[in-house]
């Protein structure tokens, strides 16, 4: 039987919106990877009712209990007392820890409160949990049939435990590891790609495989569970390649984070540099390829040529050619692509041209419309495309962005 | 009795730890600000036995039930069939959302299956929510003595909606009327910005004050109740003066939505054109300005001269001055500043070349240096300016753009 676990997080400050529980995700993240599911993370405030009352039905339905937070000095900080409550544990000194929060106080020459004593404090047959990152230690006890990890609330001190000291404790537990496979697509919307993987999604027990949709693509995450990490990514294989098979080439890569770090990938293979020539996207596509650290090996830069005119006092394309091609045509998004490798010496080029919307532009182009050229100054090519992205101005930005940057990676990929 | 709400996110991408439940967030902010208290937060994967018992839980403890996630096209979403079980209600067609989900297909040309369908479905009764950010509309309804409000789970799609729909539903649901002010301060530290104003935050009661730091800036929230509108608008007032005095001119706005917008409206009123010379920011400065429709009317364009070699090809500033002033520097700064207004027509242009890191350039500049140009071409005059934003890429990109765009500001505003 697979171990459950739930995540209890405490603090009223969550409960006001003024922090985002992250604590839960990274724990979300160390429990994939053991293969330890999670199916209820709960947010409770600081308050012994409630806090017992979110304890006593994660006990009734997990096997591992986590919460975090509630481990400060200040009185409103109770989830050490509540814990051992719940699970009819006294509290008993710890010295060592004890003596670890008088040697931090001497050291930041702060005086040491009455408050901070209780830190010190811990359920009866605990294992104490450092904590190298602040004064709260945290501890792992097993009572009532469960077992129970309590960690601190603050971010930068929840995660390190969590990883240095509760997962070591986990992986005990568990005799599985997990891996996880990351196909992305870009091309299909998530419920194409769903009717087309319906049945290996369906048939699919270990591994497993789940879309996600997040800016315009689609992540299908296929994960296996093994005793060992090689099983685990062996059972991973064959699902992947049926994957490609069905899908085809709108899957841009496996396991690769981005399409702007696989065009980086590729521009450096192919030993290539890029540029850009943007207008409706306006600087996104040159400011995605740049967050990658390193960029300007492969990334030379290029122009946004907003305003019309700049596509003449940029680009040097001639106002009568704008005005019988239009600004947003096939022809204009080929001689953006084509200057811009001149004007740059990058050796190839992309642009988008388009109406972004809300409002047109007094033109018969209709709101949505995106045309991209990408030009080859080495081969002397120039691709052309264009869609419509709807009407809703950041989605048409970013779909002409994920367009750009595939038809870059199509390009290297083929060549 | 003041009314409690509960928050329930459903998604298994939640309990993998893929992403962060920052819609409880959005939403517990919200709820604050209309004077709801929320005492938990439930996250459930997309399982219905599951999201059963944690609707069942919410009933017996909640007044206002607000889900969130699971409204996709995909078998995996659950939630829309499972609240209307749980409260006892049908699903039956709602005709003006099948009509909306049909156009946006017919408009971006992709067919529209048999899933896409179950969207336009909602619970018997209930009031849609319409999503003017994506396919999936929400919906409100009162059943089994509980306010229950189901919203879709992409954050820009739910933040928008709860905001938008949402809070004025829960707002008629109490007597008084709510009335938030936004303080935008950029260039003081969340911690100095509450020290300066703690005792002004600890006297507050109607109205009240929240701070909230976000992508390198600190919102002030100032939120009032009372009967009418115009009463809660005026407690606000002598508050919003007192933190204005106290602050001085970090706060760039009241009531504005961001720095890029408040450039915008500043440029048109002094009658004014920017264009931007983007270095390590690579477009993102750019990026951001055209992200406000209308932008062009204001914004010219630039160029991302990321590249050393494209600061000469596109702005020509000579290989020789590059090298003695060195690529990061102020005397480079001025140069692209002055130069992109030359090349564009721009009668403004605003400047950035920095260090992002996380490694070095071989040069002794250290990582995070960033310097900054801001050139009138009208005027004849150059601003330059510079700082060091620390060692992590993102935040230095972040801070180089917010200090750009906030030059703009101040010049804009003292001309």
């Amino acid at each position: 039987m697979p171990l459950i676990a739930e995540i209890i997080a405490v603090g009223t400050e969550l409960l006001l919106g003024n922090i985002a529980n992250t604590d839960a995700q990274d724990i979300s993240q160390g429990l994939s990877e053991l293969g330890i599911n999670c199916y209820y993370h709960t947010t409770v405030g600081d308050n012994h009712d409630r806090l017992t009352a979110a304890l006593e039905t994660a006990i009734s339905r997990a096997d591992i209990i986590i919460t975090t937070g509630g481990l400060g000095p200040t009185y409103d900080d109770i989830t050490r007392e509540t814990v051992a409550e719940a699970f009819g544990l006294r509290l008993l000194p710890h010295e060592p820890t004890w003596r670890r929060i008088e040697a931090f106080f001497t050291q930041i020459g702060r005086p040491l409160t009455e408050n901070n004593r209780k830190q010190a404090f811990l359920p009866e047959g605990s294992a104490a949990l450092e904590n190298d990152w602040g004064t709260a230690p945290g501890c792992a006890f097993f009572a009532r049939g469960k077992h129970v990890i309590i960690l601190p609330g603050p971010p930068r001190e929840c995660r390190p435990m969590f990883r240095d000291c509760a997962m070591p404790y986990l992986a005990a537990l568990s005799e599985n590891v997990l891996v996880s496979r990351n196909i992305r697509v870009f091309g299909m919307g998530e419920s194409a790609v769903e009717q087309k993987l319906r049945a290996i999604m369906e048939a699919a027990e270990n591994p497993t495989v789940a879309p996600y949709a997040k800016d315009g693509e689609v992540l299908l995450r296929v994960t296996a569970s093994a005793p060992t990490l090689d099983e685990a990514c062996a059972l991973t294989e064959p699902l992947v390649a049926d994957i490609l098979e069905i899908m085809g080439d709108v899957v841009y890569g496996v396991d690769v984070e981005s399409l702007e770090e696989l065009a980086h990938m590729l521009l450096r293979e192919k030993r290539r540099t890029l540029a850009v020539a943007e207008s409706c996207t306006g600087g996104m596509i040159a400011a995605r390829l740049t967050s990658i650290p390193g960029a300007s090996k492969t990334f030379a830069g290029g122009v946004c040529v907003y305003q019309t005119a700049l596509k003449t006092s940029l680009l040097g394309i001639s106002p009568e050619a704008l005005r019988c091609d239009g600004v947003v045509s096939e022809a204009t998004a080929r001689a953006m692509a084509e200057s811009v490798c001149r004007v740059t010496g990058a050796t190839l080029g992309v642009s988008v041209t388009g109406l972004a919307g809300p409002g047109g532009d007094g033109s018969d182009v209709p709101v949505g419309t995106v045309c991209l050229a990408l030009h080859d100054a080495a081969e002397g090519r120039t691709l052309v495309k264009s869609g419509n992205f709807g009407d809703e101005r950041h989605r048409v930005r970013q779909m002409a962005c994920n367009t750009a940057l595939d038809m870059v990676r199509r390009y290297l990929q083929e060549l």
